[in-house]
């Protein structure tokens, strides 16, 4: 590593090598971590025999934009929408990869602040980032792969809701989305909005939980709740049947949509990002902590209605038919 | 999916869902892939409770050019390129994930030329497509992540080099490089040369062959030889000796050099991308087939030396020790 290097400068200056140095250097594994980034590949253990994979790609400009978001921020982001997937199957993560595309004239900053956000949010699963790779690009584009461990139950999928079953949510669901309009809109605050669109709290422990307890399909919320219970009933031929009265619309969600003069519910049903996770549990269930249904599982033909009724709201139903 | 959809027709046309499952219909998956595409995340066996992951990223217009290579080809060596790091762990792959951004503009035709690719890969290699993301971008950036299984043995890092050893190689170098260089030109042809450059042939049985000769220490050839040896010494804390009259340069290569009016040999030690493997066995070891002596490790402060001496050709040395 070259001492000269300041953060102002860029990837050009430090080069490949020079980076990776640098946002490896002082970094502690967990134990899990078998062998970590220096070789050319890295070594994770999976204790079960099996490992879980996913791959989630975020774009500057699409995903998140480096004047609305810090750079940690969108590392945290990016680490944030694998690492709920992980849970969406019911496990826990093991370890993050990360490959990066980016501009030569991106600040060596700029750089550090993604590599800390993605080890912080690792860090706060217990895991690390166990390997990458960084090329140079005309866009700044962040491929996170997050494995984990099944600790020895059945994946979740989103392929055995069944007729009869409680639909239920766990997490914030309309806050991100709610967020983005507010910074569409030129402003920056409130603070508690936007910061949801920034970096997403996803429920993570609540996915292995409802696993324990006996889900029989489950998704993280990153299309936006009808789109996602889409690809449960589809996956599971059924109909979900959202109960609208059972989605509570926060306050604070009420005040954003009055200043924007927008409806809240849409954001609430139509918003991704947030990494809420909603699953479906045999009728009966005793539901985890954090829980609460939200509806039904019907036999019928693969669709999610709201109270019966598909939603008609803008962008709504039609959006999530398609494909 | 779309019925009206055409190979002409875009990414915006077909919408990611409809990218996915156009690219996903009809892949048959070996047994190690427990759940495939389609939900989450996938799994994947991890028959020695351990999964070997690596991550590298491939852009357009930088490792490869689409007016250079068939989308096939890209997708074949943003494979390779993966499944030779985990070869050089000495470790057999398991699966590849891929982290894809494009232009919504990319014909349905590139996208699907890309997957077959990967696939084909993959295929070739015993493994299926796993897992993946397609966002919009300005740029094409392929992310793709191999795992991989030691099949019980330990890993062959860059570090364990010692003095004594012999230094052998495996597979073509030179190639590439040589290709490279006959596009740039302009040329499309020797068929041969350039054909290296687009589509990679690292030998991967070869890496699980070394560990189980007792390789000391391994690495992908991706830099250039003298780089890639470069990291084993500092790795290993070791001198590298390059015997120079050990690397045949082969008839065709001449001609190729002859013709542009270069020097062969510096396409041998400086090229990268054709993804041989060189290792490091103890004295007296019988190599595997394929593997032939280049040098041995000595004493000394980490560096790589062809006959005793630095490298001095044109880009050789020099940029191989900054960082």
């Amino acid at each position: 590593m070259n001492p000269a290097i300041t953060p102002s400068d860029t990837l050009a200056e430090l080069g490949e090598f020079g980076l990776v140095a640098r946002v490896t250097a002082g970094r502690s594994h967990p134990p899990g971590t078998l062998l970590g980034p220096g070789d050319d590949a890295a070594v994770v253990a999976a204790p079960d025999a099996r490992v879980v994979a996913c791959t989630d790609v975020l774009v500057e400009g699409v995903h998140f934009r480096l004047d609305w978001s810090t750079p940690e921020q969108a590392g945290r982001k990016a680490a944030a929408a694998n690492l709920a997937d992980i849970a969406a199957m019911g496990a826990v993560p093991t370890a993050l990869l990360v490959g990066l595309a980016c501009p030569v004239s991106t600040p060596v900053a700029t750089l550090e602040g993604l590599a800390d956000g993605l080890w912080a949010e690792a860090r706060a699963s217990g895991i690390g980032v166990v390997g990458g790779d960084v090329a140079a690009s005309t866009a700044l584009v962040i491929s996170v792969t997050a494995l984990g461990s099944l600790e020895g139950r059945e994946p979740v999928t989103r392929g055995g809701a069944r007729p009869g079953d409680l639909v239920a949510l766990c997490g914030r669901i309309g806050w991100a989305a709610a967020g983005l309009a507010v910074l569409h809109r030129g402003f920056r605050s409130p603070v508690a909005v936007v910061g949801a669109h920034r970096v997403p709290e996803p429920p993570y422990a609540a996915g292995p939980a409802a696993a324990l307890a006996g889900a029989t399909a489950m998704i993280d919320v990153s299309d936006g709740l009808l789109a996602d219970l889409g690809h449960v009933a589809e996956a599971s031929g059924v109909l979900v049947d959202v109960r609208g009265a059972a989605l509570e619309v926060p306050m604070r969600l009420r005040e954003v949509a009055s200043a924007l003069g927008t409806d809240p519910l849409h954001w609430l049903l139509t918003g991704g990002e947030d990494h809420a996770l909603v699953a479906t549990f045999p009728p009966g269930s005793t539901l985890p902590s954090g829980w609460t249904v939200i509806g039904t599982v019907r036999e019928g033909v693969p669709a999610v209605l709201v109270d019966g009724r598909p939603y008609a709201g803008p962008g709504g139903w039609d959006h999530f038919t398609r494909g």
